[in-house]
């Protein structure tokens, strides 16, 4: 079986156009409780919801950190998906971990523990061969490390990322140099708002499109995400109606693999300066793209439901998408 | 000049077509506080907010008590919108008082006071021309008068309303009561969840059409605005994003207006058991237009933006909603 023809059964319309997207960030294990379950130690980490969300669109290729606890059963996980797992290091010790727990209303979250361990001197070290990459994605890591490997790629067209509360408070002025680096922010809510020091959302995301991205993405968790681009483009979208959220864990990595493994397909080459009227529509199916993916990592936990995500359920929940949306111009 | 002619100056589409909408509620004075600024002692209460933007869509006649406080100037707001006021009844004493204050995040609302006054003592009385309304609003009173009003207006085809935390609390059984005679319940987001148990916002919603109404809209702020109808349609908008929220008071009662007035244009004779295709596209776009009325309610302090709103106004803000929401069918 060639290459061409393996991707072609896991992705979606012509996998061929679709060029690599490199995403950077944690490979980690998770323990986590809801109200209605529990699950011990199971793969996690932005990097990991990232790439197994990413693959339904594009081949992808992960840059990250593990310890001695990630085993073949581990690898198998980003295998099954053709994720390009060249670029995660393996150093001694245990891998980054995380516990947490949900309450009923699962936007209300509590860290029990989080453990760093091999993940504390993490440095990302690229293969030769993911230095052409035409798409990267940073994830939330240091943002002196973003930089370090937005500048190893110099062939990138189209470079999105994340940050954290953590990082803006620490890091003030790293992470200000990292977004002016940036075509495409995705950002929670709450990190908008203190990233920029504006309550009111799209002032927030305003003053960050001062700050270099082309486009920002603010998720807002079951209530949706907006999309907000240089030139004054707008577009938002609303949650994905699920009555039983399992586990929220890694909805907003699975966002960010939906949209830029869509825009890997569409927009190789990157956005314009100001995105145009083209650039925006692909924006928008992008976007809703991501709040498919989103929506189905909430659905199992951990990574369970997009590791046999298939590429006819990631169409249909589109389509429920546009049905749930649609309304018609005045009569 | 003839009365159709008066308001087709001020209506949507056909006026001819809308029926007249009949609304019970508070009028009221409210002081507000926010950053930005204050007002002191404007008109406000849920009928008023209500009707002023009901009377874009529709005809509507207002029941109600005010005190001596009430004036000819207060008066005219109404009658400068061809809003009927017959049915407000005159008390001595002062009317209805509330004084609150927004922090910077315009969610976050504290009451100072609270005077009932007049409203204490409510009890609807309707002019005998208003028994024939075939759309009735039964905003936020006690939930035995909602019913008392229900039962005045037996020619009613259309019938939405809203509630609150406090008889949800204190009347949960007539709250019950209440809702096995409407048609269309327009509620907060916390408040479906008090009402229900449900944490989560679907489930809640099924819950309250297992308990009558055939559509209910669930409010959510800035995030915008979910229907739900009886039969499993769904159907979600995002907020018009406002980066300047001078004074979200009466926003809710504002998108109800809207809501209830499109329907008395477009579905005088009700909908079905389980609305259908056609009465969904209706309740649709009913629900764009009230989010439309909700977020011209906050551009000004107290009912100052919806005094002097106009047709082509309100016309732009829909297709504004159009273009925001918009994406295209994937390619």
């Amino acid at each position: 079986m060639t290459a061409s023809t393996s991707t072609s059964t896991s992705t979606i319309s012509s996998p061929a156009a679709a060029v690599p997207v490199l995403a950077v960030g944690s490979v980690a294990f998770d323990s986590i409780r809801t109200p209605w379950g529990a699950a011990d130690r199971v793969l996690g980490g932005s990097a990991t919801y990232f790439s197994l969300a990413a693959s339904q669109f594009a081949p992808v290729r992960v840059v990250g950190v593990v310890g001695e606890d990630f085993g073949p059963e581990h690898e198998a996980v980003f295998r099954q998906r053709q994720v390009n797992i060249e670029g995660i290091e393996r150093a001694p010790g245990r891998s980054f971990y995380w516990a947490g727990e949900y309450e009923a209303d699962p936007n209300v979250r509590h860290t029990l523990t989080t453990e760093l361990n091999v993940f504390a001197d993490f440095s990302p070290k690229l293969p030769a061969a993911y230095r052409d990459s035409p798409v990267l994605f940073l994830g939330n890591i240091e943002p002196g490390l973003q930089i370090q490997v937005r500048e190893e790629c110099p062939a990138a067209k189209l470079v999105g990322g994340d940050t954290m509360n953590f990082w803006i408070n620490s890091q003030p002025d790293q992470v200000r140099a990292f977004l002016g680096r940036l075509d495409l922010l995705m950002i929670n809510d709450g990190e908008a708002r203190e990233l920029t020091g504006e309550a009111n959302l799209h002032r927030a995301a305003r003053r960050i499109l001062e700050l270099g991205p082309r486009a920002v993405v603010i998720k807002r968790g079951e209530h949706g995400a907006s999309l907000y681009t240089a030139g004054g483009g707008y577009f938002a979208i609303s949650g994905y109606p699920l009555e039983d959220v399992c586990d929220p864990t890694g909805a907003g990595d699975s966002f960010a693999g939906g949209m830029m493994g869509y825009l890997a397909q569409h927009r190789p080459h990157g956005l314009h300066r100001e995105p145009d009227a083209a650039d925006q529509n692909v924006l928008r199916r992008a976007v809703v793209y991501g709040s498919v993916m989103g929506s189905f990592a909430c659905e199992r936990f951990g990574v369970e439901r997009l590791r046999t995500l298939t590429s006819a359920a990631v169409q249909r929940r589109y389509e429920e998408f546009q049905a749930l949306a649609h309304f018609d111009r005045q009569p």
